[in-house]
């Protein structure tokens, strides 16, 4: 765990931390299908065009040239801003996602639910808990012109389960509303919205007197105003209280009251169908992001100083053909910032660092083709096996599978009598290859919290 | 299928062909994974410098460079030949696992068997079977110092075995052996056996007189030598009746010796343990690249047209660390080229195209949380379930779930009672949320050959 990557920025895993990260993988693709989420994958690059769309971006991107560069190919042409059509790796996966939508409209069955997990690649400074390649893993529904609320609701719930369902410490989806605030800042004689929360998305880094100090010199705020921005981004409920909290501020604006509504619905949801997962906080902005109403972002309980492990939100106009608008709502779980944590923290543990179980003996080396048929056997009972390469005595057999953390050691003597060794216990058993299971614990890689770990 | 991806060989899949693009990968896992080899994930990049280490590498290859620039940091210089520590796409997953094990070596146990399933990229010009983002699935096993030659025979046994469980046509692993080319080579005269191997690598694309002109006027070969070369390059047998045939032509060198006694060895295996899936084919080069012994092409019968589908072979010299060396042996199958095929030619479909089996009807707006609530007890069991959005009409619900080709939708009345739906049949049962279970076909998407279909 000591080891840093080769390349600041690109981590890599041992075998043993590759299981944990393929744990948690397995594990959201497990809950994402079950309710009814299906995969897609988008290409790797999108043109620089299609990734400073939106303008405001603020994610550092990588451009792609060939190094072999022929002039007469456009697609090679050197990357940079000037040329819209130049190739760039994707910095997230709703930006895609939204390109595809539009490309398949034709194709697809709306609400389009998908989930989508792949790495992402940004130019920015590594430091713990921001990789310049990391892998999200997003789920998000999208609809054809319009799409209930209640998907709000539902993604957050299934978030909530999906993280449950990993090796991690306790966690808290903190959800705010755009329209919320936006409605609120207007209601107080703020218009330029987008600037307030840029402001007010610095409150964690700055604190709120800096905060207040931007609100009035960058954007003209009285003090008044300054203050009640402060006040509404100050509140923080478990339950639905925050709508009484808000009210008493005395403010009045129908883009605030749908938004009220609508943060409303997701907090009564979870309080009741994930208890203590959630709480509504009216801090949380998302920077620059395409973000019109919900917005979310997760902390691990403890380890705040990581950043959100999970964020996202509705966006109403990311996405539309000619008048065709595809508005849709979606969450992005870090997975790298995840697991790095795990890793580095040792939460979570493989039982061992290979899928092999057994390791079959060689008694003298021609008996290969033999092991192979034992192997065979019990390959297909689904216990994960080995033959050894090379007929050396059983200890030297013995130690290689130990070396390798396999745990079991399959002998077959020169009469075709087999036995098998628990090499841990030293415990050794007559066996048949078309028979013979190993425990269900040691049957496959075991991912198991340090909380559940033995002492 | 008819469409065209938006950027021309960057392929993207629909969800119902992502499925079956999710069971070959799958498929393929779970055979590498049951002869132990485990997985592991390299970053998508390298520096220039190790990408082009070997020198002779022919791949065309995307170079990054960060749109932001920023002169003071080393890694973000503009990509080009000229600076070895430039950053560079991945051409293939050997490379990129042979600085991995370097790095890596004093944490892994060797002989190190994993396999890898990632994207690549190529910048050449796009046609059928060769896109510029691809995935390959590898497996490879590296030793410390020597690796047995008994690998170079597991290695192709474990691909026919992955291969054969995949849905796609009958297919022949083309093996050959470096040593055996070189060596008779040598023993006719020829020294500049990479120049022999080039030429002979073209066989294939410009027939054998004008391989004959090239080894005459490019490197000097008599008429006698350059049909001694090409009579090699002719055989072609489904048992160990090669090692005759070349000895026919009377060339005697120690190096052919070793390679003919190699390529015996894995072709005798694969008779009994592979038959039919295997031919000693003594015209395979595989081009510049870095193998030293067994070489390995594959070709789906009926599709040759469409290139190798799985190559790789012996590397002794690929990764070393001072005067320690990593000998290898791998193969990589090119897993969108498969998936393009299977695809465009309807090899292969999903039996539907979305995870979800079972879609909750709402009765009315209210019944949202009860309805969660039967949709959980279904996934307690592994049955994925969505919930309706939207209390509409009973008969739009169902139309909602035949447009998703979701098989059953579920119903609960005011009393509390449950039938369910098979909309295909129009067969309703009553039933209960803790019991009931779809029959084993439709609990979970399957992904079956053109041949197995129903008429």
């Amino acid at each position: 765990m000591a080891r840093t990557a080769s390349l600041s920025g690109f981590p890599e895993w041992l075998p043993e931390e590759r299981l944990v990260e393929l744990h948690v993988l397995d594990t959201l693709r497990n809950v994402f299908e079950l309710h009814g989420f299906g995969s897609i994958e988008t290409r790797a690059v999108e043109t620089v065009g299609q990734l400073l769309r939106k303008g405001e971006i603020d994610k550092e991107v990588y451009g792609l040239s060939r190094l072999q560069d022929d002039e007469a190919d456009p697609d090679s042409a050197k990357a940079g801003k000037s040329d819209p059509h130049a190739l760039a790796l994707h910095f997230d996966l709703t930006v895609p996602f939204a390109r595809y939508v539009v490309e398949n409209a034709g194709y697809l069955a709306f609400p389009f639910r998908r989930y989508q997990i792949q790495k992402v690649w940004r130019g920015e400074r590594p430091q713990e808990g921001r990789a310049r390649e990391f892998t999200q893993a997003d789920i998000d529904v999208v609809g054809d012109g319009e799409l209930p609320f209640r998907y709000d609701v539902e993604i957050a719930l299934v978030i909530a389960e999906a993280l449950s369902a990993l090796p991690i410490p306790d966690f808290r989806l903190r959800i705010n509303n755009r329209k919320l605030a936006e409605g609120f800042y207007r209601g107080i004689g703020l218009d330029d919205t987008a600037g307030v929360l840029r402001s007010i998305d610095k409150l964690e880094k700055i604190g709120p007197a800096k905060v207040a100090d931007l609100l009035k010199t960058e954007l003209g705020a009285s003090d008044e105003q300054a203050q009640l921005a402060l006040k509404l981004a100050g509140i923080r409920t478990e339950d639905t209280t925050f709508v009484a909290q808000v009210r008493a501020l005395g403010v009045t604006n129908d883009l605030l009251e749908e938004g009220l509504s609508e943060l409303e619905q997701v907090i009564d949801a979870a309080v009741q169908r994930a208890p203590g997962k959630v709480v509504a906080d009216l801090s949380i902005a998302r920077g620059l992001d395409y973000y019109t109403g919900t917005v979310v972002e997760t902390v691990l309980v403890g380890h705040e100083q990581l950043g959100s492990i999970c964020s996202g939100g509705r966006y109403d106009a990311l996405a539309s053909k000619g008048n065709r608008k595809f508005p849709g709502v979606g969450l992005s779980i870090g997975v790298t910032r995840l697991v790095s944590r795990i890793l580095s923290q040792d939460l979570a543990k493989a039982s061992r660092s290979v899928p092999t179980a057994v390791l079959v003996a060689l008694t003298n080396d021609d008996s290969w083709g033999a092991a192979q048929d034992v192997a065979a056997q019990l390959r297909s009972r689904g216990i994960a096996t080995e033959v050894a390469a090379k007929a050396e005595k059983f200890g030297k057999q013995i130690k290689f599978a130990d070396r390798r953390g396999i745990p079991f050691v399959w002998f077959t003597d020169d009469d075709g009598n087999h036995q098998v060794k628990d090499i841990r216990s030293g415990e050794q058993v007559v066996a048949f290859p078309e028979l013979w299971t190993p425990p269900s614990e040691d049957l496959t890689v075991q991912v198991t919290t340090a909380a559940a770990l033995p002492a």
